[in-house]
């Protein structure tokens, strides 16, 4: 389970344009040694463009936003990450009830549903009565294919919900660090806002003043290059784990399908 | 219900060679006006020959049967008749679990997954981004079908197990007969015991020892002939139960598997 976490954490940063080109993860990958490590390590404290300092570096190639603009796109983000975390932590809800319902009382009763049959046919085997040994063959048949679905019921989880809760649960990780990121945004608008005062109060210049609207608009369209990578990837994961849950449980579906038509055959029509 | 239960009770006793030719059973049958049904009622009332009396009327066209023959038999189909009581219960008690289950907690718990993917979907819908109507309407039509998957779950038990509840609901009711029955049996058996000592004590002749033993043995055939027409029938109704019940579920598996192929079809690999 680490193991894998791991390696969807690690695909995941090297999907991303940035990150996977950082110097730091390349060297995170590829260091051979305890030395290279602390002096990677080393170079990497030195960098000062951490945090908000990141956009300083920033040369977005597109006319500057409005600020109304920056500020409606930044609400928008928002309003999605939220809604996106509400319907991803439900699923994830829903998905993990299902599973204990397949593993617990799901796989009981199929059992208890298949010893029934069993039971019954052991008592008419005891009958005494001649010519009725494909019933109660037929009968022990039926029971053990719903044991056998039980086994399924139990095993399934793991096959298909496994994949479909993880994603989920990497989802809640991303949106979760939504807020934080957005409120830096929503801190540089209304600073923005406060230019436009301190302009009529003269403690600004009007060239200040643009100056502040021209980062605010750098950081919106990081903030946006960052929400399409964000969507191109939902895209592509939601995309992949629903073919997969989906085939599973036809899979599933269509095994106990087969099953319960082999125990049918085995009756005669009388 | 009434209606489906009164008709497998009547197609029962027209299966039954005795019941079925009985003046009383005929005219409960045919008749036509009260006046037939009164008179044929005062008729039946005039019989003599009801309880164990019925006995006098059967002649065995076989050799009497030994009383420890006797013994063995009665013995025998009191074992039986009491392990498939307990079997016909236990399955009547795990069926309606099941029933249970699939109507209330599991429709519940597949509406919430068709939910959830709903959810989801009209959360993408809601980003803003290009070129994501496949996955959200894909994603749509999952969380549809299994919200049809969770009516299929509540409506299949009265497809299928209904009639295996059913026809075991008439078995506990046909077994609830036997034990009355076979204490019958059982105290025409203690009689037989006795004569023995009656003899030794003088108090009965050979003759009339002879007499009980030829009864008891009439009343083991007849036991033995309506033990055969129990199993006879027994195993033509769960022959045909299990079959109708396993055909249900195979269609219920599959039907199910084919929504699913088609909602995995509306997802295109990226």
């Amino acid at each position: 389970m680490r193991m894998e976490r791991l390696q969807a954490w690690v695909t995941r940063m090297c999907r991303h344009p940035i990150v996977s080109n950082s110097e730091v993860f390349q060297l995170f990958l590829t260091y051979k040694d305890e030395k290279d490590w602390k002096m990677g390590k080393r170079r990497a404290e030195k960098d000062e463009t951490v945090g908000v300092m990141i956009f300083s570096n920033i040369e977005p190639e597109a006319p500057d936003l409005e600020p109304a603009e920056v500020e409606q796109k930044c609400e928008s983000f928002s309003k999605f990450t939220k809604a996106m975390d509400d319907g991803v932590k439900d699923l994830l809800s829903v998905g993990q009830e299902h599973w204990k319902r397949c593993t617990g009382p799901l796989q009981k009763e199929y059992q208890k549903i298949g010893k029934a049959f069993q039971n019954l046919a052991s008592v008419f085997n005891s009958s005494g009565y001649q010519g009725e040994a494909t019933l109660t063959d037929a009968l022990t048949t039926t029971g053990k294919t719903y044991e056998e679905i039980a086994q399924m019921f139990a095993e399934q989880p793991r096959k298909d919900l496994h994949f479909l809760i993880e994603i989920n649960n990497e989802y809640k990780g991303l949106l979760g660090c939504f807020p934080d990121t957005i409120s830096v945004h929503k801190a540089a608008i209304e600073k923005v806002k406060e230019g436009d005062k301190m302009v009529a109060m003269s403690k600004l210049t009007n060239q200040e003043k643009m100056t502040m609207v021209k980062r605010a608009s750098t950081m919106s369209y990081t903030l946006q290059a960052e929400m399409n990578h964000f969507h191109s990837n939902r895209i592509y994961d939601y995309n992949s784990v629903m073919q997969l849950y989906l085939e599973e449980q036809v899979k599933f579906y269509e095994t106990i399908a087969t099953k319960l038509r082999q125990a049918l055959s085995q009756y005669t029509t009388l």
